[in-house]
């Protein structure tokens, strides 16, 4: 299916294709795709995450699937593609967080946390002895009144956006996305956006017990209970089957 | 039997194949499915780890293959797969559960154990010069009378069960234990749940001998020991042969 | 489409092929040449940066595109190619200026930055472990009433021009950069002419929200907004659809 | 003999094969099957080592080929497979045994002994940059009235055993060792079996001047001289030419 | 063109062929002669240096196509081939010379500069993880009265000379300097041999603008201006276009 | 004359063959054989080391062949094979023997100056990049009226004997010695088995001035002058030309 | 010309062949084989060095092509084959006597000085990431007036010769010296001997020019003047065109 030429240059991730193409960042982004999809939409005064994983068992605790991480109770980051590579860059933007919170007295904005994960990212991509990372992050937040919502991809590349969404079908997702948002709305709306958006890119259907929904706003990061999901389902006109 | 496609990528830890795939973490589940299988069960106020493992000889200590292992007292991890890796990783847990409790006065609960062993895991599929760990683990334990069981599989991610196993044979174990389950039960019926789903990973009946059985309660951890074990057996109606 | 002679040297970028070329540097420059242009013009007493950067979707906000980046309130640089490479690079020029600023008490003039970025670059060539960094950059400032522009291309080699442009297309920019500068201009005159060959460089018309553009004069480095963007496009006679 | 896909994943120590295989270390097992064996017996109050080495010439000194190895005066080892890696993880455990008894005022116990070496060759086989050591070893000796025999394999697996050998026929000795074993037996009698096993891993007899047999009690390491080989042979029925 | 036995040994630049040659380091000897010429030129008291490049265009400045480079304000290098390796190598000179006169409270003389640059170069073709420098230098000075020029080459060789030439043509150029070098002339004459040897390796004659001329002597490095350039052009009966 | 199979696990010293063997340790006792042969004898009080080294030329100094080895004037080493690896390794015993004598007052004896330098063998053949030595060594001496000798080969395993040899015809040597080695016997009739052995493995005779001899006793280490050496010929029966 | 089992072995240095060679210190000596000779020879008080050269063109230095190197003002050494590799010993050389200087308030003798560097050589051999050094090397000196003369080669041995020769045609040049040395002989015969040695592995005679001859005394060290070197030409019946 691939050709022999492009072959010889997909295997050592510090080696360009005569193109000036980087395979390995190319195939991490296959990964990505492969996971399942998280959306980001900001609100006036908001920034919603909706994350959508089914477990592989009714024994699983849903909640530990991990789609939507809280950063430092201001900052939330959600997540597509390698699970525990997922894991490694939350960590590494907690710990960011932390040491510019001690080292400045007060916590980072939303876009200093965003650039310094995709510098990680990006020395994934270059220096020998390692793989790129195969996950996509959003990271968002309110500061000071400001909501902000970024993307990071596999190359390490940040891009902020009003609304987005990564992993499985996020194109479709995304096209709804632009077709549905609207400027100025409030969280309430940026939740129902996020779950009609998310459905879109999913087969059957949305069950609360398989979503995860976070609202940053001045307040700080709240994740939304069962039985809050399960209303914003119904909110957005989508069945809730659980 | 793999194609020529396939093989070009499954030898370097560091790359991703053209699909986004990590070969080599998919060789080490291999190694874990090779492995003797263990059992982890949530109970209202217990966790209950068994496991299976038939001595290669009638001289061997059973007890020396070490398949549930105490963490500190109050944690226990289960293991299948390449023996030697799973001793490293529990060795890993362990010295995490000491330091942590030097630097905070108190033990860690069961989340933070699970999520150090699995970033240590991820660690070794992403960094060269070493290859993923051949184990996959169940860590679990009841802090603050929350009983919980963590999986963690051959990429470092961690996952949240009420019930779950790994090793040779899961699939039926697990399928056992989601017909089976129930929410509110305590350890003796969390252990004959345990021992009634090992058994049907098993072809050819348990024997008190080639089982171990810990629960890990409020009160910590405890190894049955080949009595109690016997009596399980009987408990859950099943044949012990020695 | 190259041959098997060529194909032996291009995949390791600490080895010369016999005619004395780096073939991953070839590769990387064909990295900038995927990228969407930036133009830089020297005027009387400014330096002028325009870049094209079309969003992928409405959704994005172009301005975090970030292809005119501010070095210090008073360099600029502009970059084409791989972004996430292109952000390392300003982030590293960016170090410098404040290193030599703390050590000398002045901040560096044009050349020192460019040079040191040219030297980092010039390092990822010929050091094991790494691949070149994809990306090309443009370094400008006006410093003693001396406006400076300097082109570093993947090599690590720094020239200065007065009026020069990097990524899609620029052969098309250049040459019309060459026809039309006129040695003595304000800087007016040079975001004219920097939006009338970026123009050359795209195929269906500048739009105010879809470029950047910088002025970097005696006063510092400012970012033109986007109604001043689009009084420039129509300065320079160019429909601004947006 | 072995197919193109085998081959594929036995030369790089840090891989799996397709199927959860390391065949670095199942190389190294077939170092050990070519080392002249050693047996390791547990008696009621002793821990009993036998090895037979034929040595290379009349001129050798039988004594120097060190199968079995005095640890730190009360535990012992014994070595199959290649001979300098045995004397490597034999120091290994006496340096381990030597800085225990520093830290804590007090010698080690036999397992604390037998893991750390088990560790030391876990390292070995997923570490880049080294190979697996090709020598497998028993580790014993009676702790507070307790003999304890423990089997470490190239694998870096510990295993504990009343009665167990390793090299060249281990599985015909380890048969004889099953059948004659008996729980309550005294030193001597654990001395008689240990040979009469060592016997069945031999061709063409044994000669004291060939073996070596160590009786680890509570009075610690002791090695029996070629006089009382004599007789040990004598007393288990086995002719001694020597 | 090349056999395949020739191809085996020219991609590991630390590896000799069967016949003794290190064909990484014959490599970087082509990109020299693919750069434009460099000629130094010893006169009485005086050593002369002039360099050929051609501006991409005319909107590039030329002087910062470097090619003669004053290093400590007594001594000046030369250098024909990967500009970005010879950059790094004439910083090295820089760093090299202002070190030595911290340490000896005066300027190194040539031959420890040349000397150590040559060293450095020497260690790029020895050890691994790094690629041979792409570049010869040519560096030279008037110390104690004495006119001193060394040549520097790709294997790292300094070698003294009266006048020599390094880069594309560098052959015809010698070829002139060995027809009309005269022992006992003054700096003018040295600069009209330099151009005159120049114009010998250039098909289109030699324009002021694009040639670079410095003279060493015992005031110190001088940098001719394009005035004077063009002035030494027309001495040396060479006609100048610009 | 070798199968594919075997060369596929040759060429990398930290890789087992599927046999369990280390094939460059294997090769590098190919180079012990090419070397020039060397015999260790012990008598009652003594050791006797015999070499053979026909210098290239007339010119060359037989004596700087370096044969046998005055470690501490207590101890020698003999070596065959790759000339230049023997050195360091009789340098790394003098370097421990001065460690060893420094650190406990008196000087080591054999057997640890021999287990030391096969330690840094054995680590050769283990750890990645570097290759094993190309040298087999003797050590011997007399400590406290003992005579010792031990032999150890390329694989790191130290033996000892009574008399032996290594280098060309080290069987032929090693033949004739089990063949006339009498247990009881003084220095003098060492010196005389240990020729008439060394005159075994080569074809031509010995001559005074090709052979090395070293009489180690109680007094300490002695070389064997010219006229000494011719004596030792005479003694021997062996005829003396030289 | 060579077999494919032959390549497999010659590409690494860190790998024997087959039959225990190393292909990459045998093609370092082809280097050797293929740079100018160099002759030493001892006298009764001095040690003479000789060399040859012809420099690329007449203005090239031929001083500067050092082939004859004064290590400390009383030691000397003379070196063929790769230049820049030669260089580098030449100053590992010198360090180490100025080091033992410092240690040892005296200059070390010739033999510790041909010691340390053929350790450094030997190093270069078995070490990976790095290639042997394409060069042999003379080291001679007159030390409490004993003239001492050695040669080095690629593999890292030395040897003492009285009269000997490395480089192009040293094996004409060394039967020459076989058969013309006379043990005892004035410092003037030295270099006589050492001249005609010289001419016979020249083709078409040696000139006064092209030569380095050096004559080490206990006076010290002492490079010939051009003048005596033609009278040197002259008084071994040498023709001396310049």
């Amino acid at each position: 299916m691939q050709s022999n030429d492009q072959r010889a240059y997909d295997r050592g991730v510090t080696v360009f294709s005569p193109d000036g193409r980087l395979y390995q960042v190319e195939y991490a982004r296959e990964a990505v795709k492969r996971g399942s999809p998280v959306v980001g939409v900001t609100a006036d005064d908001a920034v919603v995450f909706a994350a959508h994983g089914r477990p592989r068992s009714p024994l699983m605790e849903p909640a530990s699937i991990e789609k939507v991480h809280d950063v430092d109770g201001r900052l939330g980051m959600a997540s597509a593609g390698h699970v525990a590579d997922a894991r490694r860059l939350v960590d590494y933007g907690r710990q960011f967080a932390q040491r510019e919170r001690l080292r400045y007295g007060e916590p980072p904005a939303v876009e200093p946390v965003a650039k310094a994960v995709a510098d990680r990212i990006q020395e994934s991509t270059q220096t020998g002895g390692t793989r790129p990372f195969g996950a996509a992050l959003l990271v968002g937040g309110v500061v000071e009144s400001e909501p902000r919502l970024y993307e990071i991809d596999p190359s390490g590349t940040p891009t902020e956006w009003r609304a987005t969404a990564v992993g499985e079908g996020s194109e479709a997702i995304r096209s709804h996305l632009e077709a549905e948002y609207a400027a100025e709305s409030d969280g309430g709306a940026g939740v129902s956006l996020a779950l009609s958006a998310l459905d879109e890119g999913t087969d059957d259907g949305l069950r609360a017990r398989e979503i995860d929904v976070a609202v940053l706003d001045e307040g700080g990061y709240e994740a939304l209970s069962r039985d809050r999901r399960a209303t914003a389902l119904e909110d957005a006109d989508l069945s809730s089957a659980s």
